[in-house]
């Protein structure tokens, strides 16, 4: 498969990919300046950016490229998640090395297109160059009915901390990719985690539209890096259980809480609930997979309970880019 | 200055420069997992995104930070102009190297904020990492009443083709740059336009308003590159007058007329006026500096009035990253 020739043919390509390329709302996409979009009355937009880099968020050689394309939407979707709302359109901001504009290219739209198909979010427009490297910057608008939306800073002392699904999943995928061989085994949970995340887009509408999380986020830089960020923004300190952590299974038990604990891009929720609402969560716990890790405290800072029962602070060890590079 | 140590100080850093971080509609800015953003009833959303990446769209050494800060959000914001919309908040996506986050990030911020106060637009969101290269992805969110965005696909044959401005000045002004040793002159035309163009925000909405536009788009990438999208959208072709054209003055005749044709980033608007139209047009040519460089025809394909008169097709020798790589 040849290199494309330009500019035009490439964007002709991603375009081939996504056509249609307009939604109930999305009155002009790809070909123009820009993409026109048109709110429904009595619903606020939503709108995220993320960037998703080569050697950075994923590598070339140990990634699929349609794990890249699936994960470089469905992780900023995670964010219209987070604050209850529905992902609607999305631009792709896509560099190119000219070897990456055959085969790879084909591959990464595809993942895309099936990430976008899951979320029912469509292609409005974006921006391609070339690069030395694959660099991906996706912004997802999304929308949610007018004071419906989730934020960060409405925990309360006093509300139960609940996270949804698998915690440390998509950190031990990571692992067990960097370790992999040739052949990839995509077939495991935690594999499939890391490479194809889903964001609770369902369980998000479910709790803003109930008004049952009093805040909320997506943890994707780990449970010790994100929970502290709620925290700070409502005012609030909270303390962890960590024997309620939902942990991976089949990993020895001291492997398996650190991962819950400092593991990241599990793209789960994190949100409070006022011990007034817990019958109306209760009924849904078991069918989606909820589980509580903890309580929110009128002390600031984030506590876990240790090992001897003492109250221990949870130092943030999650992701954190500039943190990295001072390892 | 000391580089800065994890990724909320650097997020701080940006905020600072930006707050408060609402306008009349942003109901959240930085801080949560996204941003609400709540349209006026009656107005479209405009949507768009652009990649300004060093070592490509700008050099490190060469460019000053505030110039980098200033132009990534103004090139953004001229595809809001080119559909006749206003620019109302944009998201930040920003991928420094540690050295890069205490001086250069300073000076890039005041660049940035210059250029939001000049468009009335306000920061929303974004997201922020670390990289080799300083890697720049901005999402800009306008807005434009229902039924008044003018698109590339509306000219129709016998209409007037009109520029604003000055064309090759920014290409000049980069020549100017490149050349330069280790002092600036930023007081050029030229020079000030390559660094700190201003999108045509004004001139594209007092088009839209009054529906005199019947096409439109900015010319980022040279009059020969973006002429013939605007041509492939609305199905028709385009002859270029050259003695028409607003060339640079002070530059041979020539070059003027080279850089005029193919000359990247000046950020004018290229419209369309049907010949009914021309009277209202006409009282305000000599203030807001339009130019009729040619006409709309029902021929396909671009063509230039060559030297002994006789029409030769236009060669598409603008910017385009693919293409630069194969010469």
């Amino acid at each position: 498969m040849k290199p494309l020739r330009d500019e035009d043919a490439l964007v002709k390509e991603i375009a081939r990919h996504f056509l249609p390329s307009r939604g109930r709302q999305l009155r002009l996409g790809i070909g123009d300046d820009a993409a026109l979009w048109e709110p429904r009355p009595g619903f606020a937009s939503i709108l995220t950016s993320d960037w998703f880099l080569e050697g950075f968020h994923f590598l070339r050689e140990k990634h699929p490229p349609d794990s890249v394309g699936w994960k470089c939407l469905a992780r900023a979707a995670s964010d219209i998640a987070a604050m209850g709302g529905t992902p609607r359109c999305f631009l792709l901001n896509l560099a190119l090395p000219p070897a990456a504009t055959g085969k790879w290219l084909k591959r990464f739209l595809r993942g895309l297109r099936r990430a976008a198909k899951s979320v029912h979010c469509v292609l409005a427009g974006g921006d391609t160059t070339r690069s030395r490297r694959i660099l991906i910057s996706v912004t997802v608008i999304g929308e949610i009915r007018e004071g419906q939306g989730v934020l960060r800073s409405g925990a309360r002392p006093g509300d139960l901390l609940y996270v949804s699904g698998t915690l440390g999943e998509a950190e031990h995928g990571l692992r067990l990719l960097r370790n992999s061989g040739g052949t990839l085994n995509r077939k495991t949970v935690a594999m499939r985690k890391h490479l194809y995340p889903e964001p609770r887009v369902e369980l998000g509408r479910w709790l803003a539209e109930r008004k049952l999380a009093t805040a909320m986020m997506d943890v994707s830089d780990g449970l010790s890096s994100d929970l502290p960020r709620m925290c700070a923004a409502s005012g609030v300190g909270a303390l962890i259980d960590p024997d309620k952590l939902p942990v991976l299974p089949g990993v020895a038990a001291d492997s398996a809480r650190q991962l819950a604990l400092h593991g990241g891009d599990d793209y789960e929720l994190l949100f409070t609930v006022s011990p007034g609402n817990l019958a109306s969560l209760s009924a849904k716990i078991r069918k989606l997979r909820l589980t509580q890790i903890g309580k929110i405290t009128k002390d600031l800072g984030v506590r876990i309970i240790g090992n001897d029962g003492k109250l221990e602070p949870l130092r943030a060890a999650g992701w954190d880019p500039f943190r990295q590079e001072n390892k």
